[in-house]
Parts: C-alpha cells; sequence; structure tokens
C-alpha cells in the first residue's frame, strides 16, 4: 500500500463530501442526499458490512433494480476493502442461485418488489448462508434500518486502489457466466475518459435509466459519480416515468436504447414535458425539437469496441479523428496488440486476438484460476474477440474467436471467413467449422443460410471467398441450412461439428 | 511490477507507433517526425543510454533549450527506467553546477548554441563525471550520431508506472532547490486532466514556446503527447518567429504570457500572419479577431492552486461550477486537505497547510530524506502552502506557509495576516513575523511599506486587523520600512527578524 499515491471510490466521495457541500449526489424516488448525506449513509452501512462479519474482498451481493442504494452498497464496497455485485434482476432463479453459489456474498442485499419470489426460490436453491437484507422495508431488520442503528465512524482502513471492488458476470456466450473483478483504479480511470468524451461535469444530471448489472451504463453512472455530479435513478424502463423524471430533474444525459425512445416521442408528441434538458443523439426532425443534440465527442463518433473485462471500452470511435477501422482508436489510457494464437503481434491487415494492457483491465475472474491464466497468458489480457489493425492505425472488431481452425500451418478464423461469406448478397448468415483433413490438418466447412427467395450454390460461395480474402481462408465445402443451431444468442458450434463431422481443431486433437 | 495493468510514457509512444502511423509527433526547425519515427529514435537513444551505463533510476540531465530532443530524452529514460530533468538554461554556471552535483546524471545532453560557455563553466566547476553529448551538432559524437548508431531493438524492460521517470527542480524560494521525482502515472493522469480542460486531442498542434524546465508549459506539452497531437518546438520566445510557427504548422495551442502576446498583437496589426487556428485566451478586440477565442472549461475559467510536486495543478477553477474560492475545487484525481500544524483537518473557513495524496504527487525530493520525511508527515504530501477551505467546498489559496507563529495556544500564519493587512488602502505591503512574548510565547509584528503618498499609524494598522480576522492574529506592534528585504522573489524573513527581533518561533526554541 502507498497511501500517498492511492485513489478509490471511497476516497473519492470522501473529497466530494468536502468540495460539494450542497451538490446533490443522489435522486430515487422520494429519496434525495446530497454527498454528505451519502458520504455518511455509506459510511454507515460500512460499518454494518464490517460488524456483519464482511471481511477484506468479501462479496456483496445486489438482488434487486436500479436504485440510490445500489451505489451506496459499491460505494461502502469500496469503503470497508469488500466486492460489489450487481446481478441481473431478471434473472431465472436458478441464474440466480448460479450467482449466489459462485460469489458466496456475506451479504445480500435484496429486493421484493417485483422479483421478490424469484430471490426467495434462488435463495433456497442455493442454501444461502448469507446475512440478507431487503432494502425495500421500513421493517427493523430492512437496509434503512440497519443504516440508521449502524456507527457513523468513518473507518481507517487503508484499502489499495488496484483491488477488485466490483464484479460483474459477463454474458454466457457458452457455459457459464464468469465474474470479472474490477478495481477501483480501472472504474476511476474508465470514469474519467466517459466524463471526457461524454462532456460530464459537475452539472450533469443522469437518468439510470439502463440495467445497473451492465456497464454499458455503470460507466457513465460512475463518470457522473466521479465529477460529481447527480445521478437519478429509476427501477426499470417506463417511458412516462421517464419523461417525468428528466422534467423534474433537469437530467442532461440517460441511458435510451431505440424502443425506448420511439415510445418517448410517442407520449410526448404533444410536447406535454419538456425533455429539453436532455443532451442525447439525434434523431428525426421531432426528437432533435424535443431534447438538446449532444455535440460531445462520443454523441458525435459513439461506441468502439469493448467488454466487461476492460470496464467498458477499450477502443474509441471518438479518440483519434477519422479512421477506417469499425472500432476507432485505443484509448489514451489502454495498450491494444492484434495477436497470432502464439501472442506475437500481426501486421495491420491481418485478422487476430485482440488483447490489451494498461489500468482499466480487470484483475482476473473470481474463482477462474484456469480461465484466468488463459486469458493472461504472456502477460496480456486476452479478450476472446477477432480484431484487425487498419493500415492508418485503427482498429476493427471481426467477431468473437470461438474456435481458432488450422489448415496446414494457416491459422484461420471462422468470425474472419463467416463475415465474408455473409456479405455476398444470397447469404443470411452463416457459420464456418473446421473439418479434419488428412493433408491439411483440417480444412473449412461453411455452413450457410440463404436469404428467402435467395439463391446460391456452393461454388459461388467459396468463389465469392476466393475474391476478398486470401485464399487458403475460403471454405472448402458448403452445407445449406434452413437456420444455425443457438444457445442463447450465439451459434452453437458444438452441435455444428455434431452435424457436420467437425473436429481435428488444434490443442483438442 | 504488474504489467497487465502498467501504462508508462514508453508504452503510450509504443501504442501511438501503432495507432496513429501517419501522425506528426513533433516539430523543431527543420526536423519532422511521424510518431512511427519518433518512437524509431527513441528506442535507438535508450539503447544507446543503456550502452552508456545509465542503470534504473540513473539521472538524464538536459542543459539546452526547448527542442524535439528534449522529448526525445525524456521519453528514452521512460523506455530504459531512468530519470529525465531538463535545467534551467537560464541559470549561472554556479546553479547549473549545483544541479549537476545534485542530479550526478549519467548522461547529459548540452547545447553549444547561446549557452555553451556557461555549460562548460558549470561542467568544470562540478568537475563533472558523466557521458556528455552535444545535441546541436553534426559531429560523430553528437546526439544524432549517437542516435543514429545505437542499436534499433526494443528493449524489453519492464518498467513500473509508479516509478519516477522525470525530476524538476522547484524553484528556491529559500535555500536550494529540491528536484521533484514525478512517476509515469503522475503524468499522464496530469495529461489527461489537461486534455480534458484544455480540450486537447489528437488535431492538437502545440506550440512549446514557454520553458520546458516548467510544469506549467510540461502539463500541456504531455497532455499533446498522451492524446497522439502535435508538438511544436521553439528554442525561446522570439515573437516574430511564434507568428511564423503558428501560421505554418496551424498551430491550435501555445504557450503565452503577458508581454509576448503584446508583441504578437503589434507584430501582426496589418495581419501579415493569419494565426486563426490559436485558441487562445480572448483579449482586447483586435487580438480576438487576429486568433480563435478558446471555450474550453481552462480558457473560461483558468489556473487553480498547484505546483511542481504535484505535476502541476492539485485545483481547477474550470472543475465543480461556480464557487466562492480562490482556487477552484480538487482536481477529481487529487485529495486536498486544509490541516493544523498537527495534521488534523481543520474546519472550513480556517486557514491551514494545504496537504494531498493521489496519482499525481510526487514520490518524493532526489536525495532529501530529511525534508521528505516532512513533506509526507502522516501519509500526506504537505505542500508548504497555505490555504482554506471555504463554506462552499472550494479552496482558496492564501500564501506559502513559510513560518508558524505561535502565540498562547494558537497558531497564527504570518500569509493570512498579511493579506490581510495588505487590502488596507495605505498599504503597499506587509510581513509579519512572530517575537517572543513572556506571556504569549510569541506575539506578532507587522512590518509595513506604505504606498507613495498614503499614510496610517500602527493603531490604524492593529485596528483594520482586529475589524476582519480572528483578534488573537493581529498584531500587538507595527513597523514602517521603505522596503522589505528580499532573496529572489521572496520576502527575506530572517533578515527581518534579525533587526526586529524576531524569534521563539515554534519547534525552534
Amino acid at each position: 500500500m502507498d497511501p500517498i499515491h492511492a485513489l478509490t471510490l471511497a476516497d473519492v466521495l470522501a473529497e466530494h463530501r468536502r468540495s460539494y457541500p450542497d451538490q446533490t449526489a443522489v435522486v430515487c424516488r422520494d429519496d434525495r442526499y446530497t454527498y454528505p448525506e451519502l458520504d455518511a449513509r455509506v459510511t454507515r452501512l460500512s460499518n454494518a458490512f464490517r460488524a456483519a462479519g464482511v471481511g477484506t474482498g468479501d462479496g456483496i451481493l445486489w438482488l434487486g433494480q436500479n436504485c440510490h442504494r445500489l451505489l451506496e452498497c459499491l460505494l461502502a464496497a469500496a469503503r470497508c476493502g469488500s466486492v460489489f455485485c450487481a446481478a441481473n434482476w431478471r434473472q431465472t432463479a436458478q441464474e440466480m442461485a448460479f450467482v449466489l453459489e459462485d460469489l458466496q456474498p456475506s451479504v445480500v442485499v435484496w429486493q421484493e418488489e417485483e422479483i421478490g419470489p424469484t430471490v426467495r426460490e434462488a435463495r433456497e436453491l442455493a442454501a444461502s448462508t448469507s446475512t440478507w437484507i431487503r432494502h425495500d422495508t421500513g421493517e427493523p431488520d430492512g437496509y434503512e434500518a440497519v443504516v440508521a442503528s449502524a456507527a457513523p465512524d468513518e473507518p481507517v482502513d487503508e484499502i489499495g486502489p488496484a483491488s477488485p471492488v466490483l464484479q460483474m458476470y459477463t454474458a454466457a456466450f457458452s457455459g457459464r457466466p464468469n465474474g470479472a473483478l474490477l478495481s477501483h483504479t480501472a472504474i476511476i480511470v474508465q470514469a474519467l475518459m466517459m466524463a471526457r468524451l461524454q462532456e460530464i461535469d459537475w452539472d450533469y444530471v443522469y437518468l439510470n435509466s439502463g440495467p445497473l448489472f451492465h456497464v454499458a451504463t455503470l460507466m457513465t453512472t460512475m463518470a457522473t459519480f466521479q465529477l460529481a455530479g447527480t445521478n437519478v435513478f429509476t427501477p426499470r424502463v417506463d417511458a412516462e416515468e421517464l419523461c417525468r423524471l428528466i422534467e423534474s430533474e433537469r437530467c442532461t444525459g440517460a441511458f435510451l436504447i431505440g424502443p425506448t425512445l420511439d415510445q418517448v416521442l410517442d407520449i410526448n408528441r404533444g410536447g406535454r414535458y419538456d425533455l429539453k434538458s436532455l443532451r442525447t443523439f439525434a434523431g428525426r426532425a421531432e426528437w432533435n425539437e424535443m431534447i438538446t443534440v449532444d455535440t460531445s465527442p462520443w454523441a458525435r463518433r459513439p461506441a468502439g469496441y469493448g467488454q466487461t473485462e476492460v470496464m467498458g471500452m477499450l477502443t474509441f470511435n471518438a479518440v483519434g479523428g477519422p479512421a477506417t477501422g469499425t472500432a476507432g482508436r485505443p484509448s489514451p489510457v489502454s495498450r491494444v496488440r492484434i495477436v497470432d494464437p502464439e501472442g506475437n503481434e500481426v501486421p495491420p491487415g491481418e485478422v487476430g486476438e485482440i488483447v490489451a494492457r494498461g489500468p482499466t483491465v480487470m484483475t482476473g475472474y473470481h474463482r477462474r484460476p484456469e480461465i484466468n491464466a488463459e486469458r493472461q497468458a504472456g502477460g496480456w489480457h486476452h479478450t476472446n474477440d477477432l480484431g484487425r489493425r487498419e493500415p492508418d492505425g485503427s482498429i476493427s472488431f471481426v467477431g468473437p474467436k470461438t474456435r481458432l481452425i488450422k489448415s496446414a500451418a494457416e491459422n484461420i478464423y471462422p468470425a474472419e471467413v463467416e463475415g465474408c461469406i455473409a456479405r455476398h448478397p444470397a447469404v443470411a448468415e452463416a457459420a464456418v467449422i473446421g473439418v479434419p483433413d488428412p493433408t491439411w490438418n483440417q480444412s473449412l466447412k461453411a455452413v450457410v443460410v440463404l436469404r428467402d427467395g435467395a439463391s446460391a450454390s456452393a461454388e459461388d460461395i467459396i468463389e465469392h471467398c476466393r475474391a476478398s480474402i486470401a485464399s487458403y481462408k475460403k471454405p472448402r465445402t458448403v452445407e445449406f441450412v434452413d437456420r444455425l443451431p443457438r444457445q442463447g444468442f450465439a451459434v452453437d458450434y458444438d452441435a455444428l461439428d455434431a452435424r457436420f463431422g467437425g473436429g481435428g481443431y488444434p490443442g483438442r486433437g
């Protein structure tokens, strides 16, 4: 520990208490707290956690919707050196039980409203021995009572900013979800980047209308916190309620996605709500009339490439000017390489795995030593995603890595070939697998779904590939199917292998 | 070392080489290098340093004016784990010799033009045993030849970002200068803050027209570097040359202070140079016509409080909105407290020493273990400056700490009382000393210089203080003098003590 150079989330809160004594920190239904009030509540809550036996590195699980108390729990975890996790409240009881068993939290803060039966079922399934605190109740053992009765003394723990404070479960594309552990520094550094690109400052009022168990929303929440702005919470996405909150709290930012935006537009066609405080993406003329068109770097060139494991964004379209790559350029706080399966950097124009270093990279997955060893091979964080460095230095995201196919000495990533096939006008979607080949180790088989009414032959598909990518990457055979098998969102490559004779993948025999 | 989360200045350069292959990194007279070219030169230079015996933590001293090679030496030091220092080239030979003896650099990169005789005299005075490399020569042992002949291989050293990479000598208000050691992280984090507040991005072209041995200029240089902008160097401030460079390089930023600005205005009254690319502070109407008025947060509310020891700014007027404090609010990456002599936080409204924590704080002074122990007492960096937390949470800078006066149990800082006396309309300037007092340990004596033609009695001065600050802080006696004794810029309190019987300071008997 090096306290002179440390900056933790709890330190940021302690600063804001002093520097912004009158500023509203959080608004949630009828609750509204200034930074000094938030700081006092967080201190008491962290003392309550300690009193409940929460030790350094122990888990605090949130099983509820968006709420100021979610942020309080994260900050209290920061203050006492424990790790906060907000689970997806839309999950089934079985999925929640998995999180309970995997995280083994010391404390669970939970919600009865809307999700009580699921939560209780999960608790039973997991035979949880945690301390359970319900947050949406006035009962004597509820959250507010716990906070009110806890000691008000500021703890003296020295917490290292490199230690994990947040655990976020990543989407389970295949297999079980993994809990990415993110440090104070990761959150703070990403918050500074988002604050810059979204032009967030002390006068930003962020409507937390996206799910806070996703990094996409949370990045902006934490940027707003870091710059001493105001976070407004709403438990779920209800367009009418969003309109009401934007008007009454003069929100300057909100997490809005397509369908919600259309609903807001419908509801407010008559101008019932004044939404002019909201700075957001431009849309149709009537939308632009209703809101203030955001001119921040992020709004002008949104997105980039990122993942939960790097606390959100790794590359930004808003960074580094015009780019031919689809994902812009690396964040100024990140290091990015495109590497081959041996970890060697590949030249611009070639596809490889995106690997990263820098202060926003996770410390690892919770209780996954084997996956961690793989993901941190060679001292770089392996994203499991494929990308390409373009000649102008920018980065394109190519697709998830899934399996590597090895044809003779060549490494071929299915996603690159799939992307090529998908650009054929007759193709709706495609998957590529490797099949054992006596001469070349493996050869490529494309499994293709054609568009309704369109037609193409196997030769057409193969020729199309030969014309646009290196010849060794073209499929040798093509199968046409009505639809691709899926597990959740992801194509089920195991099922494809089983059906079409896939196999011989490197490292798997 | 934790390479996955590390980010050093050398890492940033290695990223820029990949992400900005065509971007101009530096321009200096006839030299112009892209990021890949700069990276290749820096790699060779760092290999040359290593070959010259430069070890981890060893010093690299720059005795020259502003030049792209200064930045190259800093980045080469970053790449091989050594520490770069640019000395003030306006110093006397004796002062330069002091730096040579104090830093004991392994390598000195020096300049013949303008300062050759002084440098050579300093070298002799210090009997330097360093490796000396002249940078402004085509001779076979000169800088360019050294770079050209060094190995091009990228070094594999893993450098920790918390290790010092930059040493900057602070102004010697009294006694000898001290070399503040600043880490990679300190420079990078401050660069991100300055980039945000000055709106620096990849398209920023910064004219390095301020002295690069001062942190005020260097903060913006490094922000420009961090965001992959272009740094343009000019060896000294010549208004005509600045106009030429702003026009030809389309500079968007420059370090300009009052007198230079007036000269530029004079030279360019006829519009000979197109300076419209320059975004800078608003001034007179004709100036605003000539340039582009900067609307960045920094331009709208410049400055704050800072010092070399925290890599520049610690508080910003541009942060946190309207403030009653003269120095704005703490940087979002810094922790700030106002403390009494025992290190306890004082309440808002009271004067105390400004202390700080956070990633921008220096690692310490080079070879000053005793001063370091004082300055890092209690795990906080002591700035040696006085400040006050205002009721709105903002910070006011009060003055240098100099001596503490103890009257009975009360701590009194001369700067606060001096500030009060200076607000009396008849007073030009004032200094306050402590004189031994049998009852109160010390009592206060004010030494006052009146404005020309103005008059005031000792009683007037004392009454003025009684009316505006706590009664125990008022001077008991007042002496009128024609001028205050000074050492350099600073009032010579030792001389005042000697003349007026000062003494009895706490801790000094």
